[in-house]
């Protein structure tokens, strides 16, 4: 019904004008503040949701056409919370955006990987041939291997394309670190890596409270500290759905939030180190993909990695990670002699 | 399964024993920022996320035996918005809890307003045998309805007791004639009044931007301004759900943040005038029972009323919603009188 | 010394660039998030400092020569707080500002009126030869009296010039009446109009707490609320320093905090009501001149005023307050027809 | 003028009332929410007024009896930042603060190391016996150095003694290396240990970006890293006023936010790593007192230290400060063998 959405659209004409008048001036000008949500699904109305509350000061466009009603409560909150303008439309409006979060999970209703692919590429093409150029933030499960199937697809540079990856699990390790040394979770420097995809990597050498190595703890003191008593940390982790964003979205608030966190920080160019999912070469035992590492997130979206040495048991974890995620990106892109697997 | 609790329950270890201990000293002394939300619905978890997004300093205590997927989801959030405490528990977390959320819809599986009296009792005797002294907020459809029967049923004093009533309306009210003056929508002071039970009543009379009557606008440019121009807004405000709570759920995320405000100027003793479901006596042309009307609120509740003098056209709208919230009521009291009616 | 800026620079290079370059393609495009202080005095570092804890999305910068250490420790401060981002350069900074907020008292060494309006032609001509073409808030003494001034030396559209007049005024009404009613100041809607020159004329006719008159107040209750009750509040404020930007300039952090509401409120478009000093003709007994009175302010600078019917004695006192702004702006500008008046 | 207390008294009014009938119910019970700024100067002031910008939702109370105009402007303030409460009172108030801030400079006015203690004698002797039970912040000159006296005179538990000490070295160390290695400071892990008495010492052996010890850095990119490039960023903070707090207290700004951020950590229980002056043992090269090193901060005051395996010529630094420490405060304490020492 047309009129549902008479209230927003109303909201916005002011800023709509200026948007044209820019445009027109300056071509398809990237608007910094505008963030293009594509997904029809719980997570994308919790991220928009979330994003209100927070009261970022951005555009946040659902690119959609059946969400009138959620669109038409989450405008009624806007009373309480200004700041953040929420919109709709169809993938036009990604022209101008300064990031897309791609939510829409491809393995939901594919029978196998290229079925998949198959739905990315769609997606993918609707949205790159609006001239869209910015940062593109994926959050579907496998968010690695889709992320590599978004560069192939779209042209887009690799550094422009970030998936979740393991940001949310790094959290977790860092919060229940937190709880078990007495200290803020901030002061815990320690890094889920590799995927959601298999079975995440602490990169327990590389761990440190403050400026202490977690090693020095277990050292001086390992009846008080120990792998072992860390154990259910992990092993708790590993028994997070492998694929958290599947599954009944059982875990769509947390990942908002890890959303909201990662946008943030592209649209506020705060190069923070984030373990999320990134383009590496040579690096951490990938030949050339995908994988959760530590890296500086800004306005340009993946500004550097930062280099881990790992430890021997370290890196054969890992490269289990790089051989399952290399297998699954293959396995959609048959051109490249993948061959059929199931999702 | 119980190991789902394990993280959460560990967070709060310490706090619980600093309440337990100061249980012991004083008593049941209550707890000055803890809320326990009753209702096991989409309302709830959205308000909880909303406060967490919010971090506000609370502990929210979501009472309840089902949600364990939702709260080790919202639990993982604590990393990114630490400030909010959630936890769950069973009704004896009411006992110190200084507000209580109500969010089950008693009408949803009964079939007169007898059955929906009896399943409010029902949660009103598990709460207030726990001893609970604090403010109960009732965010239910026909929410004066059933904050006049938990009245009834609790022994609370009626100023402990705020239905939500038509804070929403208010605030949709204020935003959309904002917009038609081009003024921010906290400028605009306008009440919607009455109840969401029946067509909720514009109190234009007493309507103001900044210090200047609407009416005074309306006799100086007629072109401009004028009660038919902001028909489509009443209109469609009419047809906002006569239940907004009801029918999918629909107005969650907005109810939730206007949930959110008036929990937070409950605990910050704010003083903030809003126009929610309070008891009065003589007042707004009703003898005694809960009606939308404007209230100071602080931390004891219901401060104050604040009178207003309608024009004869309100009242006679406003005595219409008055004898239905009588009827519905009583239909719930049959010892007093009242008679069956279907929900 | 030069290496005390140092740091300070070395932070903005990147941003500067980016400045740059969108000139160069742009022309003077005004940046819409750059203050320009003017002013090398307390009330412009604690506007400074308000800004920083208060951690606005802006560049400050700091029209000076002097200020290098405050500017190194407020740099320092950029660690806690790092939104707001503080600059200082030349005139020359004003350029594609969007806001000059002027603080220079022209008073402070003026022997006459004459004298101090050349203070203020002075520091205009500096900025405007800029092709400024922003917004300018006035927070010295006399504000709406300078405010004329600088329209006059400008050529600025009147609707671009805002003196703050007596906004804090407005403030410390509304807190007490706050205080009286019980209620919070943000329900109470009382201004005080006029100007700082004189004796501020609290609008008590268009006075109201929530949708109720005050008048309604004083007459069902008189003993209890009465004119006479709030003469001691209105009394306290004409005590308050006539000229409260001047005499040991004690009041400089509540109206840095005023300062900050104001400039939010133009650089967020909130299209808020404040009583501030605006340009007005044939309005409130001014046949053409600055006063403060209710008025919309936005993006754009003063989007409209408000219109208040006042009562007898009000406009009577009012009319005092017109005539002592019209001497004092004419006995600045001696070219039509002013004569010397002392500060 | 006994009037211009007015205001500010009969805001707090209620609270006051509570706050009494608590007393007396629980005898001299803490307050969690209230701290106590001893101290005439330009510190207590900023650092009173960035609390109400920011917001923190606690009591502050300056002890003092000459800011009568300072607290009625920032009185005025409340309008525009209500959560923070402001009041003023003599050394009596201290008795259920839970935090005092200590900001009088000991130094000014003393000749000798001996007067200067007994200047600190005097204020602890004052706050003591109201019973006093909370932490007490020290944020003076030789900040180390005036928390060992205090802790001396007050009999208070080593843990509840915090001095400021390198936390604002600390802060600027690491914000500089973020611009340097392009990342935000909140992903630099470098201290300033030591003290502000003598040389700081960047423990660079135990620095980190993200996991990756900048030591990696260098040996790998030794051309673009190196600590000869960083010299400068020392050399600055060792031109920083020896004792920034002194000399027209030009650091007053950066130190009031690096103030917030400690009290914030102790209200809200953070158990953030900090670099402040707390007492150790047998550490750091320390038979016995305050140096500025990694601890854990949280509403107990010190939680525990972060030991740090330092560099052989870190040691050697560290030596020196200890020496210099040790000699100031046996200065202050003839009893003990100190002896005279100019300041």
């Amino acid at each position: 019904m047309q009129s549902q959405y008479f209230n927003r659209r109303g909201f916005h004409d002011k800023m709509r004008k200026t948007h044209e008048k820019r445009e027109r001036e300056a071509g398809l000008a990237i608007d910094k503040k505008k963030i293009a949500i594509i997904g029809n699904n719980k997570l994308s109305t919790s991220y928009a949701f979330a994003m209100m509350n927070q009261q970022l000061h951005v555009e946040m466009c659902l690119v959609t056409d059946k969400k009138a009603q959620v669109l038409k409560d989450i405008g009624y909150s806007a009373y309480f919370r200004p700041k953040t303008m929420l919109t709709s439309g169809g993938f036009t409006e990604c022209r101008n955006a300064a990031v897309i979060v791609f939510t829409h999970d491809p393995f939901a209703e594919a029978e196998n990987m290229q079925q998949a692919s198959s739905v990315v590429r769609k997606f993918v093409n609707q949205w790159m041939e609006t001239g869209f150029q910015g940062i593109c933030v994926v959050a579907t499960p496998q968010s690695e291997v889709v992320a590599h199937w978004v560069m192939k697809f779209s042209g887009l540079a690799a550094e422009k394309i970030i998936a979740l990856g393991t940001m949310l699990d790094t959290s977790f390790l860092q919060w229940e670190l937190g709880r078990h040394f007495q200290v803020n979770a901030k002061n815990v420097h320690a890094y889920m890596i590799g995927s959601t995809l298999e079975k995440g990597v602490p990169a327990w050498s590389r761990a440190y409270i403050g400026g202490r190595p977690i090693l020095s703890y277990i050292m001086e003191e390992p009846e008080r500290y120990s792998f072992d008593k860390w154990q259910p940390i992990v092993t708790q982790m590993k028994e997070l759905p492998s694929e958290p964003l599947a599954e009944n979205r059982l875990f769509d608030y947390s990942i908002s939030l890890a959303l909201v966190e990662l946008t943030r920080i592209i649209l506020e160019d705060e190069r923070m180190i984030l373990t999320v999912g990134v383009y590496v070469q040579n690096q951490f035992g990938m030949a050339a993909g995908f994988i959760s590492i530590p890296a500086v997130i800004g306005a340009a979206g993946v500004k550097t990695t930062v280099p881990l040495t790992l430890s021997d048991s370290e890196q054969k974890q890992l490269a289990i990670v790089v051989k399952a995620l290399e297998e699954a990106v293959l396995a959609g892109l048959p051109n490249e002699g993948g061959t059929k697997r199931g999702v």
